[in-house]
Order: structure tokens, then sequence, then C-alpha cells
């Protein structure tokens, strides 16, 4: 509930004089941190599960809550069992009654949700942290699907403390019951995307990433929670516009083509009107046109079946007020 | 059965006067290329698919065959639906009664079997080259089961006339009965393994490398059967030696660590003693121990379930005579 008063409807640098403002929160008192919402998204899995090995239950005065979400997906190394989890969590779903048909991940989603929510509640944990993995090339990407000042604050953090390692942020702007990914069940929350990494492949690089993105985000709980006040200031953020399909055969639906060598691995490289997107397999390429925008999620597999080839998104600026813990 | 009588026993540079020796050897008539013997190893599927709808059975006086192995699994975007296709062309799994529970692969292995073979006929097809992609960065590694001097003009081929792209040789020394795969059904043949690519996903980079090495094995057998001499000569291969698996915890038998970011993508550069190879969970590093050897297969997704971080082998000169068509 914290933060439920502080979403903003601008997405631009305007609408907010930082020098005005400051805001006293309340403490993040419990925070969890979940692996294996996609079963074959192994960073996560693995980071999860040492922290479980550690012990690693408490960071100074915060409780760390460790979940793996969807152990039956782990344990088969698949995205999913039968839907994809992370598709289930918009409040309507959540409420809807589960009939034996229901598909197992609907089914766990209620239960995550009764463990570390129920959304939109008091008893709702303070922070989630869902752990992911993409096969695109997008470095560290935080995906924050309500704009939120605490969430703007920790990414902030996150890409100051691992430069020269690319951190990007995604902001979407859902209202929490719209939210459909297992963060929106907490008071807030974000995902830490990270690749390139094949789906069921564990790489030691993309391992130590995602692990220092997990242990920074602990460390400015900690210090927030302590007393620090975090100033004021702006991030770059990308701002979903809209989905490209791959170009496919319009009897069969079958692709027709793949990813241009161009943009393939050229996650968050401006797009401009007239550069390749496709390479057919006859050897035709396929351009950009329109709006120059930002490409992300460029290939990532499990898009496939959503038909989505890539993303594109605006750049904007997504200024933040200075914070720091109420004080009881 | 052509090429049955020059089997080699000599690995080394020794046991081979190219001098001395010329091979006439019948022309190659029917060439089947095959993709999708792992569902998820999408270059092949796609290659194979457009040759099927550009209608290529025809190269030059050569009949092409086209295959989509494993349907099913191409259909789900499985490596497979029961058990590993490519695990399955022994020649007793061949001729082995199939039951009511035998698992879908073994049934289709004997279909193909009927198709392409049978193993060690006179009817089996001339030449089978079979596509797969690997999550390792292998490159284009040309993996051939059995020594066989038509199959290594073909590699050093594919190898001077993709330069500077690297492509390497792997060389296994099974009997056609005991061997396992494919391409051992017909009267010679290998596999084209081209990577890095996450299985589920299409690389336009890999695409095209994989479609020059199937272009560059047609134009060869075009010309050796319009006439053409090849000289003799050696090629290098690496020659398996070894597998090692991932360090687990004896109880869970999960893993515990990842390879080494200094092993991940260096597949055929010398693993020397001392040289790292897994980093752990907690920090820790497993070094190389013994004889100098290279790895490949390094981190393949698809071993996880076989137990294998990577193979080992040691690189080999093999040398070969001239060849030319027999003439009628």
């Amino acid at each position: 509930m914290c933060f439920k008063g502080f979403r903003s409807s601008a997405n631009t640098k305007q609408g907010f004089n930082r020098k005005m403002e400051h805001l006293s929160l309340p403490p993040l008192s419990r925070v969890a941190i979940c692996g294996g919402t996609h079963g074959n998204e192994l960073s996560g899995v693995y980071i999860v599960k040492e922290m479980q090995k550690q012990k690693q239950d408490k960071v100074g005065s915060v409780s760390v809550i460790t979940v793996l979400s969807n152990p039956p997906a782990i344990d088969v190394c698949r995205r999913y069992t039968e839907t994809d989890l992370n598709r289930c969590f918009k409040s309507a779903l959540l409420s809807s009654p589960i009939t034996d048909s229901a598909p197992y991940e609907l089914r766990r989603a209620q239960e995550l949700n009764a463990q570390l929510g129920p959304k939109g509640s008091e008893k709702a944990v303070d922070l989630l942290v869902d752990l992911h993995n993409t096969t695109s090339n997008m470095g560290v990407t935080i995906i924050m699907d309500t704009i939120n000042h605490m969430t703007s604050h920790i990414f902030k953090y996150i890409q100051t403390n691992m430069a020269p390692v690319p951190v990007s942020g995604i902001q979407l702007d859902l209202s929490p019951s719209e939210s459909y990914s297992l963060d929106s069940v907490c008071k807030c929350g974000f995902s830490i995307e990270v690749g390139p990494q094949p789906h069921g492949v564990l790489r030691a690089d993309i391992f130590n990433m995602m692990k220092k993105a997990v242990d920074l985000t602990l460390e400015w709980v900690q210090k927030f929670d302590s007393g620090r006040t975090f100033e004021g200031g702006d991030v770059e953020v990308y701002s979903f516009v809209k989905s490209v399909d791959y170009p496919r055969d319009p009897m069969s639906g079958e692709l027709t083509a793949a990813i241009h060598p161009n943009l393939q691995d050229n996650d968050f490289k401006l797009l401009q009107p007239g550069d390749p997107l496709f390479l057919s397999f006859s050897g035709e390429m396929v351009k950009h046109e329109g709006e120059a925008l930002y490409p992300f999620f460029v290939n990532e597999c499990a898009y496939y079946e959503k038909k989505i080839a890539f993303h594109l998104a605006r750049k904007m600026t997504q200024t933040f007020p200075s914070v720091s813990v109420k004080s009881n």
C-alpha cells in the first residue's frame, strides 16, 4: 500500500518538482526474492537456492523471504507446465474460483498471492524482486510495472553501482489490478531481467550480474531503513509503445524471416526509419517504418509463441523526489 | 556401403601414404538433408522447410531428399517428445521389435531407417547431412561418426571455402552398427552443428552459416559426380577423449557450480592443467588436472540432463587420399 499514492501520470520530465518535495516513507521490513517464476530461467533459480542454502533470511533488520515460484516447471526445466505463471496475477484472476480444470499456474498464483500479498492489502510484503533471464541481449534490465518513486530510486542505485555493466529500465504504467506479473502482489516490486542467456543454461557471467543487482537492492533497502536520505534526481527509462511480430506465411502462420543481423543483439539501440528489421529466408529485407523507437526483447525465445519478435519503446526521463524513512 | 572398406584405424598422421593411393568411388546420386532431428534446433528446421518450399529436390544430377526428422517435437519446439531421437540409430535398436510402450522416437527411427537406409544396405542414401544447433560457441562443426575419406574431403572443402568463419571437425571412431545418430543409416554422413544459438531461437547469422555449409556440401557432390579429382591432403580433427560433468551436491544431485567464465565460449581452445573449469555458487574455482586437452560442447543446454558439462578431445591430423568418381 505504501506507494499507491505516489503513482504519477507523467512519463516525461514535466510534472514533478523535486526541489519542492521530499517523501518520508515507511520502512521496508519484508523483502521477497523470487526465482523460477519461469522454470527454465536458471540464474534466479540458482540464486534463490543458494540463498536458501546459506539461510540468508535476514539482511540487517530486513526479513528476506526467498521463493521458488514454480517448482514443477523448475523440475522439468520449462517456462511453465500449463500456462505462463507470470501472466496470472491480474486482480480478476487472483480472485477467480479455481475449478478442477484450472491450470496449475493459476492455482499457484493464488497460493503466491496468499503467501506474499494479498495484492493491495496491508499484509503484503513491502518489496518483491522477481528474477528472470532472457535470450535477448538486454544486459541487466529493471522492469517496473507501475510508476513508483521507490523502485526508481533502487533502479538508479543499481545502475550507478554496476557501471560499466549496462543497466536499463523499462517503465510500464499499469494499475496494480491490471498488472499481471508476480511482483504486483506486493506493495512495490520489479523484475530483474538479465541476458543474453539461453533458457535451460546457466552462465556464470549472467549469474554474477544478477547476484550483484540483488545484493545492491538489499543494500539500498538496508541503507534506507537505517535512515539514509536518498536525493531526488532523474533516470532514463524505456516506455513500451508496441510489439512487432515476425513476418509469417498468411496461410500456415509459419515464420518466413528471422530478425535481421543488424537488429539482433542490438536491444535499446535506436531504430531509425529504413533500418533493417527482418531478413527473409529467401534473402529479402524488411525495414522499420515510422517513428524512431528503441527495440527490446529482440528475439526472446519465449515470445515466439506470443507472436512477438521484439517490443518498441520511447525513451523518457523520469524524475523522482528525495526519500527517507519515516521515523516512528 | 561404398565407404566401408575405407575405414582407417589410424587417427594420427601415420598409416596413410597419400602419394601411393588414389580412390575411385561410385557417384553420390542421392543426398539427404535432414533438419529437426532435435525439434528445438531451429536453423535446420527452417533450412529444410525453405528447401521444400523452393522444391529444391535436384542439384545438377544429384537427387536431394529433404526430411523433417521429428515432426511432433518440431510442433512443440522441444528436443524430443519421449526420448532423444538422435540416440536411436544403433543397429540393435533399429532391429528391435516395436511394442505399444515403445517411445515415439524409436518408432520414428525405424521409419527413417526404412526411408533413408536401411543401415548397411545397398539401398541406403549415398550421403546424409543432419543439421543441428548448439548453445555452445562451436561455430560450424562437422561431426563425423566414422572415419571416412569422403566426409574428410567434404569437411576440408567446407572449411576452406567458409574461412574466416571457424569450421572445426570432430572425428569419432564408431563402427556403423554402434553409431547411434541419424546420419549412420546412410552410406556416409555427418552432422553440421552450428552455434551458439539458444534452442527455440532462430538467428539469421547462424542460419546463414549453416545454409552456406549445406550449399558447399551439395557443390562438392556435384563437382565430384561430374568428374573433378580432389587431391589428397590432411585435416586437423578433434578426437573425443572423455566427458566431464558439472560439480553436483552428492545428496541432491543439484549443480553446485557453473562453467567458469574463462572456459565459457572457449570451445576448441586448449585447456592446460591448472586452467579454471568451474566457478561454484559460493565463489570457489575448480581447475583442470592432467593432460592438456581441447573442450567442446561447453555448456550445451541439452547435455545438463545427460550429466555433461563439456567433452574433452585431442587434436589429431587426419590424412586422406585423392578421390575421383569411378567411371562406368
